[in-house]
This record gives C-alpha cells, sequence and structure tokens, in this order.
C-alpha cells in the first residue's frame, strides 16, 4: 500500500465515522458500522486503528482539520466577516446538526473519564479560541474593533455558543439557538466592532 | 409511615444521591451506593423510586427546589444583586463542583436518549431562564437596566454560563470560568446596566 492509498483510507474512514455518528450516533459506533460505511472489512479499520479511541481521538484532529481548512479559505476576508463567518458555522454546521452535536456532546461527555480524549479535546478547544483570538487582534490592529481583551473575549464567545449548542441539544429547543445567534450580535455591536463601523450583515 | 416520614426519608434519599454523584460519579451511581450513603436498604430505595430514571428525574426536580430556595432568599434585593449573585453560583456550585459537574453532564447528556430526563431537564433550564428574565424586566422596570429583550438576554447569559461550565469539565481548564466570569460582568455592564449606574460589585 503507498503512503497516498493510505491516506485515502484514512480520509475515507474519518468521513465514515463522521456519518455513523450523525446517522446512528455515538453508541452504535461500531468498527463494523464504520466498515459498512465505507465499503472496506473491519481487519482495515483495526489494522489503522486498533482501539475505539485511537480512531475518535484521530477523528477529532479530522474536525480540527476540516476547521482549519475552512478558515483557511477566508483569510482574506475582512475580521468582522471572519468572526461572523465562526459564529454562523458554530451554531448551523452540518446538513443534520441535531444529530451530530448529540453524538459530540456524548463524545466530549468521555473527556473527564478519559485522558485521551480531553488531551484532544483541549487541543481542539484552545486551537479554535485561539483562532478567534487572533481574528480580534487583527481587527484591533486594523481599528475595525475595540481594544478589548482577545483571548478573554474569544473565550467568551466560544463559551457562549457552546453553551447555546449543548442547552439545544440537552432541551431539543431550538429557539436557544437563535437567542444566542441575536444577543451575540448585538455584543458584538456594543462591546467589540467600533461605533463609527457598519455591522458586515 | 407518616407523610413527614415518608418526606424525610425521600429528602435522604436525594441528598445521598448528591453526594454519590459528587464523589463517585454518575456511572457508579447505583441503588446499592445511594442505599450505603443514606444508611437505609437497597429495598426502601425501590420503594420509593421503582428506576434509576425515575429517582434521577425526582433529583433533577430536587436541584429545581434548592434553585428556588436560594433565589427566594434574595427576593429583596436589587435586580443587579439578584443578577450578579445567579452568575456567581452558576460558576462556583457545591464544594466540590468539577466532579458534580461532570456527573451532570453525563446526566444532561443522556436527554437525547431519554423522554423523561429530557422534559424534567427542558423544566428546569425555562424555570431557570425565565427567573433571569423576570430580573431582568424588574431592573428594566425600576429605571435600572436598559431596555433589553429580558428572555432574550436571558437565554444568552444561561448560553454563556452553562458553556464555560461543560468546556471547564471537559477541558479541565479553569481559565475559561474565569474569562467567562469576567466578560459577562463587562457584558452586563456595557449591556444591560444604566451607564449612570455602579455596578453592584
Amino acid at each position: 500500500m503507498t503512503n497516498s492509498d493510505a491516506e485515502t483510507s484514512r480520509d475515507a474512514i474519518m468521513e465514515a465515522t463522521y456519518r455513523v455518528l450523525a446517522e446512528e450516533g455515538y453508541a452504535d459506533l461500531t468498527t463494523k458500522a464504520i466498515a459498512e460505511e465505507v465499503g472496506k472489512s473491519t481487519a482495515l479499520i483495526h489494522y489503522y486503528y486498533d482501539t475505539k479511541e485511537t480512531l475518535l481521538v484521530e477523528f477529532l484532529e479530522y474536525l480540527l482539520d476540516t476547521f482549519r481548512e475552512g478558515v483557511e479559505r477566508q483569510s482574506g476576508d475582512a475580521p468582522a466577516e471572519r468572526l461572523e463567518t465562526f459564529l454562523e458555522r458554530f451554531v448551523s454546521g452540518p446538513e443534520d446538526p441535531e444529530a451530530f452535536h448529540t453524538a459530540m456532546l456524548d463524545l466530549r461527555t468521555q473527556a473527564p473519564h478519559d485522558a485521551a480524549f480531553r488531551e484532544q479535546l483541549r487541543t481542539n478547544d484552545r486551537e479554535i479560541t485561539d483562532y478567534v483570538a487572533d481574528v480580534l487582534a487583527a481587527g484591533i490592529e486594523a481599528g475595525e474593533f475595540r481594544e478589548v481583551d482577545p483571548d478573554r473575549v474569544a473565550s467568551f464567545l466560544f463559551s457562549a455558543l457552546d453553551g447555546a449548542r449543548t442547552r439545544w441539544v440537552v432541551t431539543g429547543d431550538d429557539e436557544v439557538l437563535s437567542s444566542a445567534r441575536e444577543e451575540l450580535r448585538r455584543y458584538l455591536e456594543e462591546r467589540v466592532y467600533r461605533d463609527d463601523l457598519e455591522s458586515p450583515r
């Protein structure tokens, strides 16, 4: 097997993991379900990932890569636009967001009981907040944003989005998301964007 | 058994459930562990609660009662003070908050898979946001707060606190909580409290 074949297989396994999580949920994520979804043998899945934990840690890295690719495409946009896109993506997500985010909540809940999960989730959490902090710093540098503390505001924005998503998954109440989206926009207008600038939307 | 005896037993079981959750976690919450903690037989626990689900739904009601008693004691305080106490309580919590909140996250994660849990968690979520919305409305009425949308701001505040708590439990990073606390204070100062009023702390 060449390196490129191996990469293709790993990518296919990650995409299949995503679909199984979104369609069947965390509890039904088995090697067999992934193998069927990817159209390969369970032996191949085991060849790359000897445990479910190893596979899921790599899946978290894969989600982080997807996030990186998304923000990379936006690197030429104005800071306010990058911020708004981040908020939109975070609360809307993939095609079947509720099922996928339910599975993600199940996965994240394992973190306090599993050091490898916690380590990777912490890496993902930090890279995402660092990205938002960088966008905030760029906006301040460009004179478009007020002089807020980028790290603190980034962490706060991420917490508000994360909490809205968790409450939505737990209660099933869509209004939690719309309230968060609307109030976050007001927050940005009053606390982050300079008065003399229009909001980008 | 008189009604009062029954109430004492139920209270004792709820308090024991709390301690088992905080000390041993959700996975180790068994009838046996609760019975040992309360110093009664497992038969008595089964007499009141035929399933773990029934017990945990009542435990969620018990937590809501505790919340109600706390806010009741504050009913004479100024709106800004009630709001700040709510924020403080929400991020600090009981003696061993991390272990307890880890157990609560485990419990909440069951909601999408369990209708009875979801129903009770939704009741708790709504009563808490309604309380915050009432405090906001009282502050607006008293001329101390700006004319924000009480329901939307209440939901947003709750999401930000909830997200900070979840991220803290998942990543183990205390800074998530201090960032949320500090930035929520700024948010209240800039978006909720009127400029001409001092923050209560």
